[in-house]
């Protein structure tokens, strides 16, 4: 069954893009697009949003890896890393900069299939803690800024806490506004006001 | 220069345990710990607490790698998992049960050293997020019972926002507790006396 996720693979090396190709073909893979030349990277993403990007470096220095972990938006989709030697500074910058699989000296055929599927739930895992980390984020920054128009109401209409909360649900709901935005709108008129 | 962190390594095979442990020694890793039967895995990390965990598996089934898992604390310390065999939903989930890094077909002596340096990367990074995600919560929920508290304290002292977090502030510091602490006392106290 082919795979129908497309794949863009990074090579510099022509013989070696060519075995990966085949590779990839074999594993069932068929959307695939090479690029051997780094500096055409976000343009060809730009114009084929490949659902994963495959690089294959042979000695990357570290500015090199963070520059092409960038370019191939590690954190818009899973990117895979083979690179022939590595050290410790390099693994840890590939894996801060979002690379989903790095992987040091084992770019063989066989094992390019297993790879790719272990960066892509390496990614939905990372993707999922993400958005998990930003809607807690914007929850207490949304909750800052009902409380703080809840308090004002308290002050200046002597309501308990309950009917501040009822008045600004009540208001949302009659002007086809999310709660958040009428909060919003008395913080920043109470500022003028002052 | 000797690597300091301890390794534990499941391992079954007794030919290839030797193979294991002789890359690591040659890696520099001198503090290893080879466990042949998955049953004392809880006991032996109990007693010599490593830093990471090396597993090789043939062809894992998918209870036998969530149970390793688990057991082998791929939440608490890097896990580097290693089978010969795999496919897309067992790769996932080896990483939603929070295995560091999960090697298919790749188990050779040259290759150990950097797939356990990637893994402990790839451990601090989702440390780092879980802590983080963690903080954030912690703060919404920290942030809920201080506002109900501070309602309390507009709403039956006739005070101003500010007045009422002045006030808890104060209380906090006379009796040597944290703000949330005096929070929490008078959102249980308010409930008490409704």
């Amino acid at each position: 069954m082919p795979n129908p996720l497309s794949i863009c693979v990074v090579e510099k090396d022509a013989a070696r893009a060519k075995e990966i190709t085949e590779a990839l073909h074999q594993g069932g893979w068929a959307d695939v697009t090479v690029i051997t030349d780094d500096a055409s990277l976000t343009q060809t993403l730009a114009s084929t949003e490949p659902d994963l990007v495959l690089i294959d470096l042979a000695n990357p220095r570290r500015d090199t890896l963070e520059t092409l972990s960038e370019a191939s938006g590690a954190r818009q989709r899973p990117v895979a890393m083979f690179v022939d030697e590595s050290d410790p500074e390099l693994s840890t910058a590939a894996i801060q900069a979002g690379v989903s699989a790095y992987v040091v000296g084992g770019l063989s055929g066989e094992r390019i299939r297993p790879v790719l599927e272990t960066a892509i739930a390496r990614f939905r895992m990372m993707t999922q803690m993400q958005s998990e980390l930003e809607a807690a984020k914007k929850a207490l920054a949304e909750r800052k800024t009902i409380d703080r128009a809840k308090g004002l109401l308290i002050q200046a209409k002597g309501l308990s806490e309950d009917d501040a909360y009822r008045l600004m649900r009540k208001a949302a709901m009659d002007q086809g506004k999310r709660l958040i935005d009428v909060a919003q709108a008395l913080v920043t008129a109470s500022e003028l006001l002052r």
